[in-house]
This record gives C-alpha cells, sequence and structure tokens, in this order.
C-alpha cells in the first residue's frame, strides 16, 4: 500500500530561512556577492553563490559568525509583493535573478522576502516570523563545492556554501558525529585503502578499476547470482553491447534516452551508426524471438550479467555508485497476463532472498515510480496505455502487500517500475533493484505468443533484476560492513602467518591443506615481527589469521586470530576447516 | 625450432596459369568484362572482375566449358617485356590495370602474359608453358562474391569469381567431398540451428547473440578458465571497457591502432573523447601501478575476462570468428628478467593444458610473429629494441622446443608473439592464443619495480591468453564436435522423457534427483508418440535421454539412450549419476 513521504514543513522553512540569513551575511562580508538560489535540503541548506574570491576553509567561522550576529538583532522576515518591472529594476546587475524573473509571466506577482529592513531575496516563502526563532538552531557552514549555473556545464561554475541545519545543537552534533563515523565507511575511501578499486584520471571519471580484492567479490557475487537464478529457472544469455541506431529506433531509446548514450560515428556522415546500450531489453528480447512462440512455452525468463554505458557529465560521477560502466544482474520475463501477478511476485521473492543474504535487506524500502503526464515526451505510449500499466502494477502492489512510496515522473520511459531503494552511509538513497512491468516494448518488436485459442498475442515482459548493479552493489557491502565483509564473500579468507621463519614450511602444509578444502587463503612467511605481520593482515580486514610456531608445528596445532577478536590456541585445523566450511556454505552475515 | 612453410610452388603456378584461362574465357563470354587481379589461392584462385552483368549460378558451367575449349587448343604461355607508356596503351579503358601501371616507376620494364596469340594480361608470371599443362587438373567455379576494389569499402564493388582447383579431378572429388561434410559442421550454420547463437540486422555483423545454450557454454568455460588460472597463482580484475583518448596517447594505440578503435566523440568538439578498448594491456596495467612494487612481489599475474571492441568493415564479420565485439581470457605478467623464461613457459603450459582439456590441441600449430622493419611506421620502439625482443623470445622459444613457422609483419605494434593457430573445418587458419613479450610498454606507463640492489627497474611483461577469446573457442568447439559437445560442456546434459503421460510424475521425480547432484536436465512430458520426442531431442544433440514408461517406474529404474547409439534399460538411476558425475569430473571428451 502507499505510505506518504514524510516532511517536517517547519524544520525545512526554518532552514530556508537560515539561507537568507547565509545570504544577507554574505552580502555584508563580500559585497560583490551575485545571489542565485538557496533552498533547504535534507540536512540544512545551501546557497549558490557568484563571488571572484574562492571562499576558504579559514573563512567559514566568520560567515557563521555574521550569521549568529543577524539572528542575534533578532530580524523580522517581511513579505513584499512586487511586479515583473520592479522586480528587474530591484535585481539589475544580477544577470541569475533577471534570467529567473524573466521567465515569469508578465503579468506575476512576484513576491520578495526581507530579512530586517536592509535586505532582501526574491522568495516564494514561507519564512519563520523573525530570526529569533532560529536561536536555537545548530547549523554548521562543513563545505563549498563548484556548482554549474542551473546544473549545466556550459553555464558559469558557481560556488555552493553547504551547511548542516538542525533544531538543536545537540542535534547537530549527533548528526556531525553519525557523519564522521560514516566517513571512514565511506566507500570511496574505504574501498581504495582496502585496494578494491582505484580510479585514474587518464582513463576517466565514472570507470573504476577493480582490483583483485574487489574483482574477486564481484566474482563471487556474479556465480551466486547466476547460480541461484538458474535454479528459479531463468536461462542465460550474452548479448553484444553495441548496436546500430535501427535498434534504438525501433525500442524508443533513440527518441527518449540519446542523451543519455554513447554514440559511435555521426549519421550525417557514416553509413552505420552505432550506439552503447544503456538498458538490455532489446537485445536480450532477440532471444524470444529467435522461434515461434506459443502460451505452452511462457512465462520465459533470460538473465544476463550485463554490462551498460551510460553517458553522464564527469562531475556526476561518484566512486562506485555514479558510474559510466556498469555491469548489473538483468533480467526479462515474458509472460500471458496470468502469469503476471505470480511471476511478479517471484521477482520480487528473488529480489529479497539477495538482499537478505547479503545483510542489506534492512535498509531497503521501495517506490512505485510512475510517469508524469505533464511531461508526455519523455515516455512512449498513450494515456489509456499507462493508466492501464500502472493500475495493473498496482494492484498487484496493494496485493503483495508492497508498502511503497509514490514518485511522479520516475518510471521508465516503456512503464512503470517497483524500485527497491538503499540508503548510503551517508542517508542519501539511490536505487538498487528494479522490477518493472511493460505492455509496450513486445509489439514495437513484434514479440508474440500463440494463444491457446490460435491467436496471435503480445506477451506481458517483466524487465527486473535481483542483485542490481554489481558496483553498487559492492559500495553497499563495504559501507554495510566497514570493509570487513561476511567469509563466503571475503576475497582472502584466511591467511597463514609464520611466527619465525623456522615455521615456514609448517605455515605452507597447512596453506595447502585449506586451498585443498577450497577456502581462499594468503601466507606472510616474511621475517619480520608476528605482531607486524597481525597488524597489516587485519587492516586489511581478513577474516582469520593462523599463526604458527613451534609449539603449533610440533602438536600439529593451529593458533587462531579473528578479526573479530576471537583468539584462540590449540585448534586442530581439521576443526577449524569444518567450521570455515559452514560459515561459508550458510552464508553467515 | 623454426620450420619454414610449404609451398607448392608448380600447383601454385598452375592454379594461376587458370586464372588467366578464366580471365580469356570471360573476356569471350562477356566483352565488356573489365579485368582486375586474379591470384592464386589455397585451395584455388578466384579473379576480381567489373562487369554490369551479374553472373549467376546457371553460367558457372558455361565459363568452365569455355576455359576447357581453350586448355583443348593447348595455347602457349608466352611472355613479353614493355615499357609503362606501352602498357598503359594496351589497357587503356581498363582503370583498374591504369591504376595498378601507374604506381610502378617510370622506367618499369612490365611484363605481360599471352595465352595463345590473342589475349594477355598485366602479369609478373610465372606461369605454365601452354594450357596442354592443364589438362589433367580438376577446376570448378563454386562462387561468386562481391569484393571491393583493393579491399576498401569506398571503391567500386567487384565481382570475385572463386575456383577450386587440384592437380587431377580425383583430388578435386575428395576436396568437393570435405567441403560438403565441412559445411555440415560449419558453425554458422550449425550453431543457429542448434540455438547457440544467432545475429540481427538491426544490431549489426559482428555482434553475435548468444542463445541460452551457447551462453551455457561460455559461462561453463569462463568459470573454468578463471578456476584454473587462480590456482596457478592469477590474480582476477575487473577494468573499465573504454577510456579517454589520453590513456590511448600513453599506451602507443593512438598512433598506431585507431583506426581498428570505436572512437566516442570528436576531438575537434568535445572536450573529452573516448574509445572502447581493442586490448586490456593498459587498463590492466593500472593494478600494477596502484602500488609501489618490489621485486619481491614479482611474479604478479593479473587475469580478466575482458571484453574488447574491434572497428571492422561489415563485411568482413563471419559468425562468431570474426566478430566486432568479443571477450577474451586475458592476462598480463609482470616479472623480472631471471623470471621470464619460466613464467613464459608456464603461460604455454596453460595454454596447451586449455587445449588438451577441450580437445583442439590436435588442430593446434604455432606462428612466431615478428615485425617488419620495412614498415616501421606500423610498430613503436627502435631496431635494436626489437631485436632485443625478438632474440629473447628465439632463445626461450628454442629453448622450450617449439616448433613454429615465422610470420614477418604479424607482430603486435609492442612486440613480438607465439601465436597459436587453429584450423577451422575448411581448412582456414587463425589464431586462438597468443602469448607475447613485451619490453616497451612499461616504460611507457611508467611501471617500475625496486631491485634488490635498490634501483628502480622497468618490468618484463607477457601479455598472454589462455583459452583465447570464447565466442571463436565456441565456433571451434562447435565444428571440432559437430555439435555434439563433451557432457561436461553440454547446455543440457540430460533430458528425461515420458512414455506416456501416466510417466510424467515419476520422470519428474528423476529430473529433481538429477538437479540435486548438479546435473543440467531438461524435461519433455509432452503428450506426444516417444520417437518423436526422441528424435527432437537427438537433433539438439543432447547426450543423454532418460526414457521412464510403466516399466521402469514398476521397477524404479530408468532407461537410457545416448547420442552415441548407447541404449540401455532397467538401470537404477543413482549408478547412472555416479556415471555422468565421473564423466564431467574427469572433463571426458
Amino acid at each position: 500500500m502507499e505510505i506518504k513521504e514524510q516532511k517536517d514543513l517547519d524544520l525545512e522553512k526554518a532552514r530556508h530561512s537560515l539561507a537568507h540569513v547565509l545570504a544577507k551575511a554574505l552580502t555584508i562580508l563580500y559585497p560583490n556577492t551575485l545571489l542565485t538560489i538557496g533552498p533547504a535540503i535534507e540536512d540544512g541548506f545551501y546557497y549558490d553563490i557568484d563571488l571572484d574570491h574562492s571562499i576558504t576553509q579559514e573563512e567559514y567561522q566568520k560567515i557563521e559568525k555574521m550569521m549568529k550576529e543577524i539572528i542575534n538583532k533578532n530580524e523580522k522576515f517581511t513579505k513584499k509583493i512586487v511586479s515583473k518591472n520592479e522586480a528587474l529594476n530591484l535585481f539589475q546587475g544580477n544577470p541569475y535573478k533577471e534570467e529567473i524573473i524573466n521567465e515569469l509571466p508578465n503579468d506575476s506577482e512576484i513576491s520578495l522576502y526581507y530579512t530586517g529592513d536592509d535586505f532582501f531575496d526574491l522568495c516564494r516563502g514561507p519564512h519563520v516570523e523573525n530570526t529569533n526563532n532560529l536561536q536555537n538552531f545548530g547549523f554548521k557552514l562543513h563545505s563549498v563545492n563548484g556548482a554549474y549555473w542551473r546544473g549545466n556545464e556550459k553555464n558559469k561554475m558557481l560556488q555552493r556554501i553547504y551547511f548542516w541545519a538542525f533544531k538543536s545543537k545537540k542535534e547537530l552534533a549527533d548528526y556531525e558525529n553519525m557523519i564522521n563515523e560514516a566517513r571512514k565507511r565511506d566507500h570511496n575511501k574505504l574501498g581504495r585503502e582496502l585496494e578494491l578499486f582505484t580510479t585514474v584520471d587518464y582513463i576517466g571519471q565514472g570507470l573504476p578499476i577493480l582490483l583483485p580484492r574487489g574483482a574477486k567479490i564481484i566474482q563471487i557475487l556474479q556465480r551466486f547470482v547466476e547460480d541461484e537464478e538458474a535454479k528459479r529457472g531463468w536461462q542465460i544469455t550474452k548479448t553484444p553491447f553495441m548496436a546500430k541506431s535501427d535498434l534504438y529506433k525501433i525500442s524508443g531509446h533513440w527518441d527518449h534516452y540519446k542523451d543519455g548514450m554513447f554514440v559511435l560515428g555521426d549519421e550525417n556522415k557514416d553509413k552505420e551508426v552505432f550506439a552503447l546500450r544503456p538498458m538490455t531489453c532489446p537485445f536480450q528480447y532477440q532471444a524470444y524471438l529467435n522461434k515461434a512462440r506459443s502460451y505452452k512455452d511462457l512465462p520465459l525468463r533470460y538473465n544476463e550479467t550485463s554490462t551498460l554505458f551510460r553517458n553522464e557529465a564527469s562531475g556526476e560521477m561518484h566512486g562506485l555508485i555514479r558510474v559510466r560502466q556498469f555491469t548489473i544482474s538483468e533480467g526479462h520475463l515474458m509472460c500471458t497476463p496470468n502469469q503476471l501477478e505470480d511471476e511478479f511476485r517471484k521477482c520480487l521473492e528473488l529480489a529479497i532472498y539477495m538482499l537478505k543474504t547479503l545483510g542489506l535487506y534492512e535498509d531497503a524500502s521501495y517506490r512505485f515510480s510512475q510517469w508524469d503526464e505533464n511531461d508526455k515526451e519523455k515516455y512512449i505510449g498513450t494515456k489509456e496505455q499507462w493508466d492501464e500499466a500502472q493500475s495493473t502494477m498496482k494492484k498487484i502492489l496493494d496485493h503483495l502487500g508492497i508498502p511503497y512510496v509514490i514518485g511522479i515522473g520516475e518510471a521508465a520511459f516503456y512503464g512503470p517500475k517497483l524500485d527497491i531503494q538503499i540508503k548510503n552511509v551517508f542517508g542519501k538513497e539511490d536505487t538498487l533493484i528494479t522490477i518493472q512491468i511493460d505492455q509496450m516494448l513486445a509489439s514495437k518488436f513484434g514479440m508474440e505468443y500463440t494463444d491457446s485459442d490460435g491467436t496471435k498475442k503480445n506477451p506481458y515482459i517483466i524487465h527486473r533484476t535481483s542483485i542490481g548493479c554489481y558496483e553498487r552493489t559492492l559500495a553497499y557491502l563495504i559501507e554495510k560492513y566497514a570493509g570487513a565483509f561476511p567469509l563466503w564473500l571475503s576475497p582472502e579468507q584466511v591467511k597463514v602467518l609464520s611466527l619465525t621463519e623456522r615455521n615456514n614450511d609448517y605455515a605452507k602444509e597447512v596453506k595447502v591443506e585449506l586451498e585443498k578444502n577450497g577456502i581462499r587463503v594468503e601466507e606472510d612467511l616474511r621475517n619480520e615481527k608476528i605482531g607486524y605481520k597481525i597488524r597489516e593482515a587485519l587492516s586489511m580486514k581478513i577474516p582469520y589469521l593462523i599463526i604458527v610456531g613451534d609449539e603449533e608445528e610440533n602438536n600439529k596445532t593451529i593458533s587462531i586470530r579473528g578479526r573479530g577478536f576471537e583468539n584462540k590456541s590449540g585448534l586442530k585445523l581439521s576443526d577449524f576447516i569444518e567450521r570455515l566450511k559452514n560459515e561459508i556454505n550458510t552464508k553467515k552475515i
């Protein structure tokens, strides 16, 4: 059933009022400042300014102090309505405000808000009554980033001044602590420290290089997903990563998604123009189209470990989460109307099984992503088709009792989606998994089946992922476990350390025995102090260390040291191997 | 050691003489024919002609008959030397011959060959003495294809007339039989019939779609290769499929390989230009470059299941063998000079192990691919560097006792290669596996290690594949086994057929038991005659069929039918499962 997103409107109002206080402070401190916009956001507010001087960290306190002075003056927020011409006069010399005002109809009533008598800003409101209402707030300038005017890289780069802002100093302090903790887990930092991935300037933003430790985790995940899907009746395909523009013209990508695609060649010059695929759908449909299908063949489920490409701006790229190339556990399922709900449920069950196995289920929530009927250009199909597709999906979701938030304008261009959202360690939400119902593309590609009555029909298509994108999943796993992955996912499961070089042969014997049992094992036989060797191994968050010295060698035993502070001596290797195998086979988290 | 390629020069001379006879026949039959070139090839000869009438199959006999008439006249082949001007006069009106003549130096002595008194062609020779020498030959026009003048798609499309030609009619008949047998195995035909892959016009040439049966085989191969490599000390990476032009400028691809690459964007317009990778090397090097390396860390072995892209003309594409996108068992190994030979040997052993396991080893031969010092533009590095790299490689190959043919001008642009060649079912040879020694790229990328004496050195790099490109390997496997793959590689290993619908429950029980044991199993429970069900399953070359009727159900047994005409009843399922497991685990071929 639908659940409404909760918004604290009072908090939002106060944050936006603080943005005005900031704006006033900036114009006092830096009279040349050109103000643009300053909205409230999830954890505070920002203001984008055009100023030829770059604000440095040393100035943060000065800005905060000026804001406090303004607040202490208990200045009143007053609304004033002006005509478009008056507004243009008042903001003359500020091209950003002029641009905003010029976009409004000529007969608009334009509202300004004063803070005190001497400062006003273009604003729809609402605001707190006076700055005294902001007295108890905790706020802090935490960063200044570059941001293009209106997010368009052809425009001028502005300075975006970010503040955290909460109802009390205590809440701010708690949030700051949370952020500091989160930073230690940030996959973009920790993932590099643990040698899971890197990026390289001359290769490009959004094109991460998975180093052996990270690539090993993705290999394990990929095999796990492919095997689980095979068990559940999915048939694997391997389809090309590019196609001629002809394909995308049929699918609708050329008209509705071309800006997001990497195009190879020039339509005006070249005989054949190719594009890298942003989605797998029209490629995987070819498996269905390979021969005539009957209702008896349905449902047909095709899965693929599929690499996709999205042409996004370099500035948008972030670690393993926002990337230009990614690999996804993709799948398309063709079925009859009767099979739709049951197959949708099974897709959802598979996704939930994956999330639970990885330990990410508790961080998940659902969005029912619908089209925006005021923005028809973004979509194929008619209002009737969308109404039908969305009501079909709503019926299924409600029948399955899924609690979802509705997202208008978030559908795929061909149909509505159920998005499974995960929050990262900083609280930022992204889609990890998606299940979509599509009633439109089958007819575009001439996909048919012969029904029991002999008539030809188009199948329903479910587009789905089961673990989502592997790079993004790895990012969430790094943050969830702070790099201390469950044993079954750990790139190295055990490291064998010799106490002295005398014990190297025995250490090697132990290693061989572990390898024979399919355990991923490393060795450290260097002539270094054992404390040093242990610290180095623990810093890479290796689950178990086996330490062997004379005592262990003589008694044919091992000592273990776990990253969870476990410390035991005199163990039999065979017992420990049984324990490891059990922990791996049950995918213990 | 080096072995020389054997050429039968007499046969080549005769074939080329037959090409002249063909040319004469064509000018008699089609006086408008413009002749271009007509070389001998491996199984005969061809002639490219420009003729506004398309030669159809109905005309083949007429052409052969005219050739036989010319041969029966016992016409003499006579050489005549003319000046460039004389040659231009003689071939006036034939732009192709004019183009060839114009490229020769002004003072050239140009040779013509007459066949009889009334026909001559531009030709270096040699030829047989007279057509009587061709009397006993078996030759046959087998196809006419389109071919661009000089292989350039900007030029006019000509007609290429292909003949088989052998020393006797018997040899021709044998060859024709071989070809007819080969056609049944041709992966480009059989692979589609067995639903292993397909291609689709609107996706494009050279971009095969692997259907579930083909994709499953590649999944099995990929896991086998990755696991075997892990056992042998290779660490897996996963690197991006594209990079900014900056990377390729460092590696040398931009200067030496750009025509073969798909470029995204326009250097004159776009801030960032990307290109799809044609090789993995500079990407995988980033794993090495991720931290400082010491001689103690070497050798470092990185493997990757890597997708590559080559921008080749549509006309060159063929099934799974010549493709624009392919996935390869790629690897790069960094080592010290002392380690080079041993590591090279281990790479070769791995490749041979793979070929033997797949049953392809007996079809393999070796080429030592060297640079062409007369074509320096194609390569980076100096003559001294190439001499050193090639002599290092020669020493290793000779020391390991590898019998190789030398291929001049076949090296990679950065170093010499050992190519392992496989012949397809038609006798055409292609490279499947390659092992290369590279002394040049490490310094370009600043790859170093600290040696035991504290100095910084560039490592040697071995570039190698262990099974080559998966698509191409699948093509060879299809042809080798005529689609009847070894059990461990079969997409479905067993199919359970019910004799009547009464036995469906028992059939399902049997299926579940097989699945529990990790066997890939399908079912056919349709209400169809058992003979029909068996024929259908055997046509897909499924290794084993289990047939269950009342007798099997009552006795809790199974009957089996193997594609190798094996036919047994009254078997215990558990015994059969043991047998299957043994056949799978030993990778029996």
